[in-house]
């Protein structure tokens, strides 16, 4: 998508050092516009773990990118193996809560290990990296393909009035490489004429809405206005809303959805005021061993992303403290919808309720893998 | 209350110039504890308008001062009727949602008009400023005496452990005069020696929750943890809250709530997860010539409240902005909550339904006065 007036996606292979993986360093945005080069797993973890790149499909495609950098610095080579496991479950831990991170790690282990040496592995390892990005970006293609006549459907109902759509978070091209998954459908609709407009929340403590979401849309020209998080259930009851579209880090065969806290809130006051509620799901958010979101971990994060809030002022990032010093605090950064909340999801193999049956419909070939008990 | 050793009220006459009113100047809690007198309607005006205090019962006092002031400065006497009517209209409009605003307004106009002179208006106004201060303790003061058996009871069946009472916004002593309305029974369990524990919502975008909520209960011992408002749906669904309890600007007999905005979100929560949700209810908080919550007026406010965050930084209080630059914000300060949702009204007359037969059982005198249409 473009910054200002040059296309970029959220990580790429460095054009001329194959030994570093370039992304955005999201925690700068929107007030500057930082590029971090990445050269060790170690490096990738703290990405993750400190959010420089979040949202579950780029959590996703940066782990995979850590298994790739982990072959530039092998111990001797008869200890590799051991090595790449040690650095697959190192990369696994950076954080609890997206799917997509263990099965972006575990499908890179899977390539490297068939690879019989370490030049072949990182051949191995960069092509099917590259094959991941395109996979997910074609995903996020695809999801927008799907929800655009969502939305064209609204926009002839309403006439050609804007259709306003409310979000919460970022799942952005931000949080993916290119597109997004809630924003594909809302860009391709504002690309073909449509008339859009995106209540963007703010979505405390980590302010994705605010940050990301806003300035992801001011770059491509899409209307947009901000509400705190509080106001999200006057604008479902009032009617303001045409419909919602999150995005997931992590869903489960039932159709239940781990996001971004304060989802749960939003689902549940648009189903009590009959404003449907999409969810944008790219296979890679499927968990296929896991039956129910109650199973799904729940990542509980520092005091201090609550105690203080990150913004701008005197020409330089800086954060406020917002309470009485010492405050005690609980952070957990996600919360479960359950499916029965929500009007269906947008994946990139078509629409489909948020239910066993009709997400295998989808994905015939997902038969599910159950783990032993 | 207690701040530190001493005893505070949030308003008070002061004790050598009777042409002033006291009060806590609450923009600057909990980094800095500011008193600020008051001489004129306008600086009431402002004091209001601009949030030095809040809360509906503290509105409603500060803006009965408001009148108490405006004897002090009228024009010529044949014209102080004129004057006086203006002075109430003109505080009646500082903010719109607190029916509590006009109502003292209005008390205080006919207390005043009923004496023949300057010296007597003046006399019969302080009079009767001073019985209203006395009337909202008391309420409160009641309120926590009938809420106090809820809490109770919880404790009874959690066998003594900590009882999670989630509030919203700030409906403790600083939203009134003293003891706090939704926080008067949490107040009187604690001086009890009933283990409870308080979620502080943080209530953007002016942060009540974390700048005043948790400031009053830090003063006062009581344990109290905080969350953002997008966790308050994971807390209810997860049965980490026994109960909520938050205040009210303006009841409708219907049992409709307007008070902060997010306070619907929470009731549609708690209501799905089998969670008690008490609105403590003073009468002077009760729009008694108003039958529905949809015609209650929301008031939006600066989009700058959105834009920025006020916290503290480099020992001085300090704003930053939190999204890009010019982001169009829309800036709701309260919603509707409609009865249905909330299991009772806590008033200074005991519990009743929030609805409007159980409520005019309470306030038999109460006949509705219905407008002309």
């Amino acid at each position: 998508m473009l910054v200002g007036d040059k296309s970029y996606q959220t990580l790429w292979l460095h054009p001329e050092d194959e030994q570093v993986i370039s992304v955005i360093d999201q925690r700068f945005l929107p007030f500057e516009f930082r590029v971090e080069d990445l050269h060790t797993p170690a490096e990738v973890f703290m990405a993750i773990r400190e959010m420089h790149v979040r949202g579950a499909p780029l959590i996703g495609v940066t782990a995979a990118a850590g298994m790739y950098l982990a072959l530039f610095q092998p111990p001797d080579e008869k200890e590799i193996t051991a090595w790449l496991e040690e650095q697959a479950l190192y990369l696994k831990s950076a954080r609890p809560t997206a799917v997509n991170l263990s099965m972006a790690v575990d499908r890179q282990l899977r390539k490297i290990l068939l690879a019989p040496t370490v030049e072949e592995m990182r051949a191995a390892s960069k092509e099917d990296l590259q094959a991941f990005i395109a996979e997910e970006i074609d995903n996020c293609r695809k999801i927008g393909e799907y929800g655009l006549p969502l939305i064209e459907e609204i926009s002839r109902h309403k006439k050609g009035n804007p259709v306003n759509i409310l979000t919460h978070c970022n799942a952005g091209w931000l949080a993916c490489i290119d597109f997004g998954t809630a924003t594909a459908p809302i860009y391709m609709a504002h690309d073909a004429g449509i008339p859009v407009h995106v209540w963007v929340s703010e979505t405390r403590p980590r302010n994705q809405g605010f940050r990301l979401t806003a300035w992801e849309l001011k770059q491509h020209g899409v209307p947009y206005t901000l509400v705190t998080d509080n106001a999200c259930g006057h604008i479902l009851q009032k009617g303001m809303a045409d419909m919602v579209i999150t995005g997931t880090d992590r869903t489960t065969l039932n159709g239940d959805v781990a996001n971004k806290i304060g989802t749960y809130l939003k689902a549940i006051a648009a189903k009590a005021n009959g404003v449907p509620f999409y969810v944008a799901v790219p296979s890679t958010s499927i968990d296929w061993t896991m039956d129910d979101g109650a199973a799904i971990p729940i990542e509980e994060r520092s005091e201090n992303e609550v105690r203080f809030a990150d913004g701008f002022a005197n020409g330089k990032a800086q954060a406020v403290r917002l309470a009485p010093l010492h405050s005690p605090v609980f952070n957990p950064a996600f919360d479960v919808t359950p499916g029965r909340l929500l009007t269906g999801f947008i994946t990139e193999h078509g629409i489909c309720k948020a239910e066993r049956d009709d997400l295998l419909r989808l994905f015939p070939g997902k038969v599910p893998y159950i783990k032993e008990k």
